[in-house]
């Protein structure tokens, strides 16, 4: 079935670049002018109340607010927030979020209601998802990656006039940091760029201690204002601990030849780098390399990403000299950060900007990526369900296959009778040039762009499969189901970014 | 002697924004656009010399370059950079370097030549200050202070075209920090804004590590190349141990007096906050604090500045919840920054910037200031010797005193027949409404501007006296001389830069 283009021009998003190749538009890039409150001495920044604070920014309609998704799903900032601004009567309000969670349902209903009428975010999931698809939002969902927002922000396509930052420690001048306090969360990589570009920064906290707030992770100079509130989320839910190696035999054989394509790769030596998602399947792929790093006496410099204790375990028994983290996915991440100057905070521009001087993804050896569907130009769809429904997106996806020298998609077949590998992506996430490999329980397929790859995986006796036979066997497992109808020319409900700013697909609703 | 008014345009320098008063132009303010040449994975970033980083960043004539002085009288790294220009033919060079020391001395050299046309710089002391004043410096030389820089950098007043970091410890990538390798200086506070700010950054190193460089001070995103080079200076000259309280009698004296300041002030309790620069009377203050704080059990929230063994000590015996460190002056200092994670880093910006959202100097509870002249109005000059010298600069004096709640200038009331309490200062660094009184071996003038102080001192029972008292003791202590003549109506060589950016004065060379 095939798709209406991407138009030159999207109402409520402007005109449109579009995407021409992962590496197009690297060179100069600008970084945005940035206006400042300068502060005088004397005068305090503590306000009695997020009510407070907002006047002080004096928000108004039209303007874009941002927020970080560090609490995970215990956040309770963006809730608090978007409430004083409803009971305030603002309107037309744009939302430029790291990432929504479930918990963050109550912006559905201010998206219904007109409050919030534009949204950006690296990855979104739950019931504002819902809201979206069914239309709800005036203006098309920007749907970016970590690094792309980070971009964004840096290069003031996106401008924010106020940046809410969630504190789980803070003093009453605005240094800030994650690994103090009742909802401790670690590190704060995401608004370390916010809090650069913002019109104004509002620090919200539920532990407020005596100046200095040491370790600090983000500086008093970049915030303009601090409220204390009871609570800034539930801690059970920050650090969920839901990170588990899949026992599932599929995933373990997937993990298993994984590993295998790593090693034959070539890139398992000393000074070997690595990250992984939290997903069951990625963590079972770590699970393997430590073994296989312990075994041959390898060192790696550095693990990255999202931090899991997974990662944090290789790193203390000297797998990896560092770790470089800009979000803690548990609460072994929190403790060892806070404990170990080797684990290193990142900022997302750090992180995975493909317009700074070269993010931590430059510099990977290995990506574990997932997947919701792999087509047969190893386009990678991340970001829409079989349904229609948008089921993440990004986050750092795109950014780490871009960087990594393998960048390998692990995947089963299918999935509740959908066919995984398919002909065509109901939404292109990650273009397929910067995938090397797909991994599933019945062979691996390499991009024929990577002709050296395939070479070493074949010496080594992997079973090596083109992306068409997968496609097969994908289909025969699935039933024979073809891959689902991709809705047609509805209206535009969400706008793909490529980190770069470029639009690589449009979310249609359907017609 | 009546000085010609500072004119509204200066030659080679341009139009003049005057001083209007410590804290006119505190408000809105705007951080620069920047350029940045984003990188593409798989490029390195090493290269093999100087000269060839100097190609690299396209350097030509009439192009700004900066460098920092962590390395202090060590550093070797200006003087390489400069070598290397001269030897490719450029021309017309302005060297924005955050303090100039004797061992740049070849610095005046590529003055004369016409190498170097232009000089900002916070601190200005040796062969290089001897050649301004000779009139050999083309543009009139900025003299600024460690906030003023970093603020005239974010604004673009300075606009950097390659950043040169002397990096004690670098990996291939550019992660740089100063605590590890021979050449260890501490933290990087300084270069910390110049990178965010530079068209190109080049850090050069002594020390390349296995990547990451962890802990990290200044990170990859912002740096564009990396030189390894044998040395970057003389670590017996980096942190020369040179700190050391005065055992002069009169000097201890002061130090009493101005620690009996301070405690009458109402400031010395828990949570106390104070900086003093590394000088022996200003050591003694501390020392005399030190005793006083202990005896009273006070915990401090926090010491600051250019970091001296001696608030390490006070640190270390809980007197201080932290140290905020732009600068390390000594070996004690780089040890406590290197273990303890409440020993933080602050660039210059977060130290003393007027224009970001609030610096660590409008929390300072006390300032000990030296002076080489203080006048009637309670300006303080310590740019300019009597005999016309440049003999240093702000550095960070303009910033702390504007900032503290009490900025105490301590001085005793003669030097080598010179009086130090004159009816005019030579030249103006520091304003006095931001000095609150004058520390000296004969009695203690408040500022009128503090009537509140005045009458605590007096209940407290210390030996006040008018700032005209003190003038008329320190010239008989002088032998009677007045004021030495100030040169009039000559070329300005120095413009005097207050911290926003406004003129506060200019230096004259003699007619």
């Amino acid at each position: 079935m095939t798709q209406p283009p991407v138009p030159d021009f999207i109402e409520g998003y402007g005109p449109v670049k579009h995407f021409t190749g992962a590496f197009a538009h690297i060179g100069l890039a600008t970084r945005a002018a940035v206006k400042v409150c300068s502060a005088r001495p004397g005068i305090g920044k503590v306000l009695p109340s997020i009510r407070a604070a907002i006047r002080a920014c004096g928000l108004r309609d039209g303007a874009t607010i941002s927020f970080h998704h560090h609490l995970r799903n215990g956040d309770d900032v963006l809730r608090a927030v978007m409430a004083e601004i409803a009971s305030l009567g603002l309107r037309d309000i744009r939302v430029a979020a790291s990432s929504v969670f479930p918990v963050h349902a109550p912006l559905a209903g201010h998206i219904e209601s007109g409050v919030v009428t534009g949204l950006a975010t690296a990855y979104l999931s739950g019931p504002v998802a819902e809201a979206v698809a069914r239309g709800f939002l005036q203006r098309p969902l920007v749907m970016q990656t970590h690094g792309g927002r980070a971009r964004a922000i840096e290069a003031g396509d996106i401008h924010i006039d106020v940046a809410f930052v969630a504190a789980p420690t803070a003093d009453i001048y605005g240094n800030l940091n994650g690994v103090g306090g009742k909802s401790a969360c670690g590190t704060l990589g995401y608004p370390m760029v916010d809090v650069k570009y913002a019109d104004r920064v509002v620090a919200i906290t539920d532990c407020l201690v005596p100046y200095p707030a040491c370790p600090i992770d983000i500086t008093q100079d970049d915030v303009d204002f601090v409220v204390e509130v009871p609570s800034i989320g539930d801690p059970r839910q920050i650090v969920s601990g839901t990170t588990r190696v899949t026992d599932k035999p599929e995933g373990l054989k997937i993990a298993a030849t994984a590993a295998d394509v790593v090693e034959a790769s070539g890139l398992l030596v000393d000074g070997f780098s690595f990250q992984t998602g939290a997903g069951g399947v990625s963590l079972a792929v770590a699970a393997c390399l430590r073994e296989r790093m312990a075994a041959k006496r390898i060192t790696g410099s550095f693990a990255a990403g999202g931090i899991t204790g997974t990662l944090v375990e290789m790193f203390e028994a000297g797998l990896f000299r560092s770790l470089f983290n800009v979000q803690c996915f548990d609460l072994k991440a929190v403790e060892s950060y806070r404990r170990d100057a080797a684990h290193q905070a990142m900022s997302a521009s750090m992180y995975a900007n493909p317009h700074n001087r070269g993010a931590v993804v430059n510099l990977l050896d290995v990506m574990i990526l997932g997947a919701a569907e792999v087509d047969l130009d190893f386009n990678v769809n991340v970001t829409l369900g079989s349904s229609g429904v948008i089921i993440g997106g990004s986050g750092g996806h795109s950014d780490t296959a871009a960087g990594a020298k393998l960048a390998l998609v692990t995947t089963q077949l299918a999935a509740r009778h959908h066919p995984k590998i398919v002909d065509c992506v109901a939404s292109v996430t990650t273009p397929g040039e910067t995938i090397d490999a797909v991994v599933t329980e019945e062979g691996v397929a390499v991009n024929p762009r990577r002709a050296d790859l395939r070479d070493r995986l074949a010496s080594a006796g992997l079973p090596l499969c083109t992306i068409e036979e997968l496609r097969s066997k994908s289909q025969r497992r699935a039933g024979g189901d073809p891959s689902p109808p991709r809705a047609g020319g509805g209206r535009i409900v969400a706008v793909v970014e490529y980190r770069d700013g470029t639009v690589i697909d449009v979310v249609r609703a359907s017609a």
